[in-house]
Formats: C-alpha cells, structure tokens, sequence
C-alpha cells in the first residue's frame, strides 16, 4: 500500500503578509494545518466523527525551516506526507513550493499524537490503530 | 450603578500587519475580542465557568469603521463599554485610539447572544440574566 | 456588462473554530477576505501589481450578521457581489452558504476605498477608477 | 553584561482555542512572536526604527514541543531569551507556563537572520551587529 500523501493550494492573501512584505512565518503553519487536516481525513480522520468522538490528532512537535519567503499573489503548493509511525505518535512531513518556479519554501516536520478528550477538557493520549501499522508500516520502511 | 466597561491595550506587533504596511482590518477584532471578554470576565462571564457550563456569548453582528491605520510599533487603547440590553440580546461598543496621539483609529459596535451549546454543537439561545437588567439597564438609558 | 461575482469555498478546519465548539466569529472575515480578494482581481486588481504599486483596497467598515454557525468540517460557499460604486468608496456584498443545504449562515457587507501607499506609510485615498463606473454603474443601479 | 530575557503573560482567549476544548497549536506561536519582539525591542531591535530602515528579523527555523495544553481562561508566562549569537543569526528560546500551578507548557526555540528588504520584495541577509557579540558573547558561553 502507498504511503498517504495529500497536496493543497494556496493563494498568498494579504492576511498572509506582515509589513516586511512577505508572508508570516505562522501563516505558513495555518497552510500546513489545512493540508494535514486533509491528510488525516484521506487516512480515516473523518473530521465529523472527529468532533462527535473527541478523539483528536494533536501536534506535538514541529520543526519548520524557513527557506524562501512568499508574496502576496504567489500561488504555493503544499504536499504532505505521513512520514513515520510509532506506538503512540505519528509523524508527518511537509514541503511547500511556489508554483511559478517549483522553488521549495519551506519544509516541515511534526510529530502528533491521537487524544481521546473528555467533557471536562482532560485529554488522555491513545494508541495509533492497528490497522495504520497494517496498512502503512512496510512502506514507510 | 455605573455602564460597565474595560480598558486593555495593545503593541502593534507584526501578525497584526500585512504588506500595505498597515494592521489589517481583521486583527482589530482580534484586539477588540480581547478587550470585549474581559469586559464579559468583569460583567460576571467567567471563562473559565463559561467553558464548564458551556454557555457562551455569541457575536451576531459586528459594525465596524476603520479611520486611521495603526502601523507596527503603535501602542492601541481599547475602551469596550456595555452599551445597551435587550431580552435576548446586548451590546458592546468600542473605541480604538492610538497612545501618541489620542487619535480614534477604529469604532465598533457588535451585538451578542448567550448561547448553551449542548454536547452535540447544537446552540439554544438563552435570556440575557435577570441581574443584568436590575444593575445596569438604568445606567444605559 | 454583468456585476462582478466571485465564488471561493472553504472546509471549516481546526483553527477556524473555538471551544465553543463553532468556528470563531473572526475566521468568517478571513473567509470572506480571501473571497473579496478574488474578486477585486477579477475587477483588475492584481495582486502582484499591487504589491508593487502599493495601491490598495482598504477596508473602510465592516457590517456582518451572524446567523448560523458552521462547525468543524462543515464545507462552506462564499458567493461575494460589488455591491455599490462611489467616488472614493465602493462597496461588497458576501452570503456564506453551508454546501450541506444551502442554508445561509453569515451575511456581510464591506466599503473599501483605494489608498495609495507612500513609503513612509502614509496612505492617501485615490479616486475610484472611470473605467468601473463605465462597466458596471448601469448594472448596479 | 546579562543575557537578554524578556517575559510576557498572556490571557487565552477564544480565538486562541479550537474545538478540541484547548489552545490551537499555531496560536502558541503568536503569543511566542510577541514575546520575541518585545524580547528584540530590548536589544535594540526597535519596531518603528525597523519599519524605517526596512531591515527585519526573519524567523529561519522553529522548533517547538507542545507538552501541556493551555485552555480558555488560563493565564500564561512566556519567557524569552538569547540563546546563541552567530555571524548571520541568532537564537531564541522561549518557555511557557500556567500561571496557576508554573507547569512548563511549552518549549521553543527559533533562529532568526537580520533581513535588509529593498522596495521590490528582494531581501538580503546581513551580519549580526558586532555590538550584539561585544555585549552578550561572553555570557551565552
């Protein structure tokens, strides 16, 4: 089986941009946000069940590398990746691209763990499902 | 009794702009939702019972006027006052000046319900409290 | 010559919504941005000439009524219309829809006015320009 | 001469959360950037001055471990400092805690370059100031 992957667009809209001109480094996450969101959904994350169970993926770590900045207009594309699975994380990796010259602008590395929420805002970390392992393991080897 | 209202400032900072230099018209309402919570924390609206109780104010309509741009680096004052009451319903209103100069940057209004979200993100609105009305619906005529 | 339309589609995702279980009053304006956006490029504002010409559309007010609100995975339709052409001002007309059933959750309407950018971050507000009245001001009446 | 820490405390707010009941995982770096610029401001890094001169921090790398998550209502302690000062960039690291019980929330570490943007967009990186290396060098070591 192959591993899941997920491409978004993005257009850089001025709420991306700072007075520096270019996009803001968090913007670059909230793009990265929406890819792995899509991502998660394409592995069995259905985001309804997802806030109906309170069973929700949760960034643990990320690293980002800054390379290239965008500009208002530029369209990016972002194609993530499920990278690596453990017993009670995940990991996913990012790289995002400029349409116009294929030049990587950022790339990104997080690491999430699934987090069964109660009512009382507690959350209690679950194991990855089996059928991840089953499905995916080999091939990220 | 006196109008409830809150005072809160804010350091321009660069999230808040966006490449025409200027703080962008959406991070106001960042700044003003800021400054209207606390107003709520100071009307009796504690968050933290707010989110064990799960009722909620609700924004139902903002009326926003953007005067004068504030730019990175400027200090903002924001003055949210309790402006009137109404059964199922009040409003807020607030003013945005700039430290340096007094100037009036933005005006807002915004009207907000109480709304008790049950477990299943279905919202029933809820009377504004009767307290509300005895201590200030004199003040705000 | 027709009015000018524009149509974007956004998935509520994580960021978008609040622990009231509902996406924040604010995310919509981000939405409804990314939709005027497009749109005044489609009226001829390009965004790369823009960066570099430094004339904007600023926000000049803001009305917005919430009605229903879209929760997590909830994907939405954002129809914005040029709604009125002045001479210094011009205002946009936007309905959110959720693709479910059609059922209109925000309704909004924004002025803009042109403002050219000086370095120093001075903005002075431009005419808006003959050839949109010759277009569109017989369509809009 | 004292390493350069900055602290800033910040109220979790609506918009700071998600529908998973605790604070979105990027709105921990807005609240990061606003201790960092206050951080840089007293370093000499001045937000009016650098919006002047055009010449910025850019964020080159995040690297951020979400250990406990913060919910609405709690306040929260960022504390910066100077990590490590190079010859084209600098380091920061940055600690939050829950005013309530000092548990350590978040931990993060971000390198920056100082960025000389010319009018078209274009930046051009530049040396940390020698006065940085004469002043702080001794005590990071």
């Amino acid at each position: 089986m192959q591993i899941p992957e997920f491409i978004t667009h993005e257009d850089v809209m001025f709420f991306d941009t700072d007075c520096a001109g270019v996009v803001n480094n968090i913007a670059y996450l909230r793009m990265i946000e929406t890819c792995r969101t899509h991502l998660g959904a394409s592995m069995g994350m259905n985001l309804k069940e997802m806030a109906n169970n309170r069973l929700f993926p949760a960034v643990v770590r990320t690293e980002i590398d800054y390379r290239i900045p965008a500009v208002l207009g530029d369209r990016v594309k972002i194609l993530g990746k499920l990278d690596k699975l453990g017993r009670a994380r995940f990991w996913c990796s990012f790289v995002m691209t400029r349409d116009t010259d294929d030049k990587v602008l950022v790339t990104c590395r997080q690491s999430l763990a699934l987090v069964q929420m109660s009512s009382d805002q507690e959350g209690r970390p679950t194991r990855i499902p089996q059928e991840w392992h089953q499905q995916w393991a080999k091939a990220l080897t």
